[in-house]
């Protein structure tokens, strides 16, 4: 009898805490594009899923799954946009073939870095274009991620000179690529696993992945020992958690306040954990005889007029690209002359 | 042992149904040392207890108290440190009379911008020296915010020179008063409210308040017509929900992880929006007449010359400052040969 109180007792204090705080029950799936092994691109998808089940005590799951588990990785959009799988942890970078403005809520050639290109998103009208790309496709997605710098990539030979690039046979992703086209570098794009292989082979010279502490566990060292920087094609990264609209539509307001908190909450995690990583992968790379390079400005400079080439020819080709890059870069103008007298570098 | 069973089983199938997400139920209050008017400084404390609020659908109340509500501001520390109050929405840099290391995680003259200063707190060993500062006067403390640089100050006359600076009177914060000290000038420190009056009676020549979009709203633009940057003194600035530990440590792990997590999007939501802000209250500005000023080169090597002394006077003074100074410093180190190959400007 004593027990049986203490266990009502109990209940009544727990009823008393305040059971109204009561989420969705939802049990949903998460098709990741990156594997979870893979440090910020994986990591970051599993750390918000950890979280929204953490603070709901269970009640919001929103479960991480390998690529492939449930569909192929870059068959999330459409499985997402039928509802086949609710949800789906990806970038934005990935769906270029449904929208080519999509490549602009990734990662922008000589775009902004990580700051800037959030508070385009969240108060220069990035968030309203982004919503209204994705909501013919059924699809809600929330900028749910940022990622530092990337590197410029691997080469088995310096390059010195924009001649060196020539005839170059080189794995690129999204913007970049177009603009290596525009160089007379041969691109193509290959999967995380396959990229080593290919570089060892010798099937490419050349190859950009990510960020130091993320290309170290590829392994690219061990076959090209040139690394450039810095990564003009990618100087900040966004993730994204997309979710079928209805699925989230359906959602009460104190679940859906719980998504975009965990998402806002991941980009600052995200990005002070990709600041704290490079340094000590830079220095294991030297260790290993990796030749750390910056690119003669000479090269910046044509890849930069190049890249302004691509995007007159996509802004003709798409009139979202048009209407994307227009918000973006009148916010860069603006942000331009903050970034000039606040900054102390 | 029956109705032991049943109630066993009763609380089974709540947590079943799911309306388990018992977050404590908490009433506290947040004596915040900003009125909720202030930009950024007091708005984004309110952010937080209204997050808090929608997100446990009414459960988790901390509720933002105007300065001296409960307790003057700069006796926030006092009150949340005995549990006269739960909570306090404040900065480190208000602390200084207990420990100037305090200082050092509020905003570092010549220190780190944003990203590199959060990634310090979460990976480089200064969220451990927080709470070890923080401790024994049974406060626990969250970074709960981060902004963007500061403008460097209003002046009534030109500074071409370190000269122009001997025998002015200036409202000044932090660290950066004793580095313009040793640089000749007088310095006071005086409450948003005060600053307007002294700087048109001619009580103070100068003073330094915050960011364009801020020190707009005070207009110190109509007698101060020299808005000189960047501010060396506040490259960037962290604010803090501090709490009573008791309190803290009596809270559930679900409560824990939702006020960290409300926190942590706190810093992006508010580095966005200060990023944001910032263009368009300058433009403003100079249509009022405001000449904006870069510092002369010398002006800056001067500044940081003096704060290099401050630093080795400080940390002869306190062996926490010595601690914390290590720490950060030995963090920008490695950080710094990733910044110069990393980014693109």
């Amino acid at each position: 009898m004593k027990k049986l109180l203490a266990i009502s007792a109990f209940t009544a204090s727990v009823a008393l805490a305040g059971q109204a705080a009561a989420f969705d029950k939802i049990n949903w799936d998460m098709q990741s594009t990156y594997a979870s092994s893979l440090t910020q691109l994986g990591t970051l998808g599993k750390v918000i899923s950890e979280r929204l089940d953490k603070i709901s005590d269970g009640q919001v799951q929103v479960k991480f799954q390998e690529p492939g588990a449930i569909v192929p990785a870059l068959e999330a959009f459409d499985a997402v946009s039928s509802g086949a799988v609710q949800a789906a942890w990806s970038t934005p970078g990935y769906w270029t073939g449904k929208d080519t403005a999509l490549a602009l809520f990734a990662a922008v050639p000589f775009g902004p870095s990580a700051g800037e290109y959030y508070a385009w998103i969240k108060y220069g009208g990035g968030k309203e274009l982004y919503d209204e790309i994705y909501a013919p496709y059924n699809i809600k997605a929330l900028v749910c991620a940022v990622i530092a710098p990337e590197a410029s990539g691997w080469f088995k030979k310096e390059i010195n000179s924009v001649d060196d690039l020539k005839g170059l046979k080189m794995r690129f992703f999204g913007l970049g690529a177009k603009v290596m086209e525009k160089m007379g570098v041969s691109t193509q794009l290959l999967a995380g696993g396959d990229i080593f292989p290919a570089l060892e082979l010798g099937t490419i010279d050349a190859t950009e992945f990510s960020m130091p502490a993320i290309d170290q566990k590829l392994g690219f060292y061990q076959v090209a020992k040139h690394y450039y920087f810095p990564g003009w094609h990618q100087q900040s990264t966004f993730f994204e958690l997309m979710m079928n609209k209805d699925e989230w539509e359906g959602l009460g307001d104190d679940t859906k306040a719980l998504i975009e908190t965990v998402c806002e909450a991941n980009v600052a995690y995200g990005l002070a954990e990709g600041e704290a990583i490079q340094f000590k992968a830079l220095q294991d790379l030297k260790n290993e005889g990796v030749t750390i390079h910056k690119w003669d400005p000479a090269i910046l400079d044509a890849l930069k007029a190049a890249w302004l080439e691509v995007v007159e020819e996509e802004k003709a080709n798409n009139e979202n690209f048009a209407k994307v890059w227009e918000s973006l870069s009148k916010f860069r103008e603006g942000y331009a002359e903050w970034k000039a007298v606040g900054y102390l570098e």
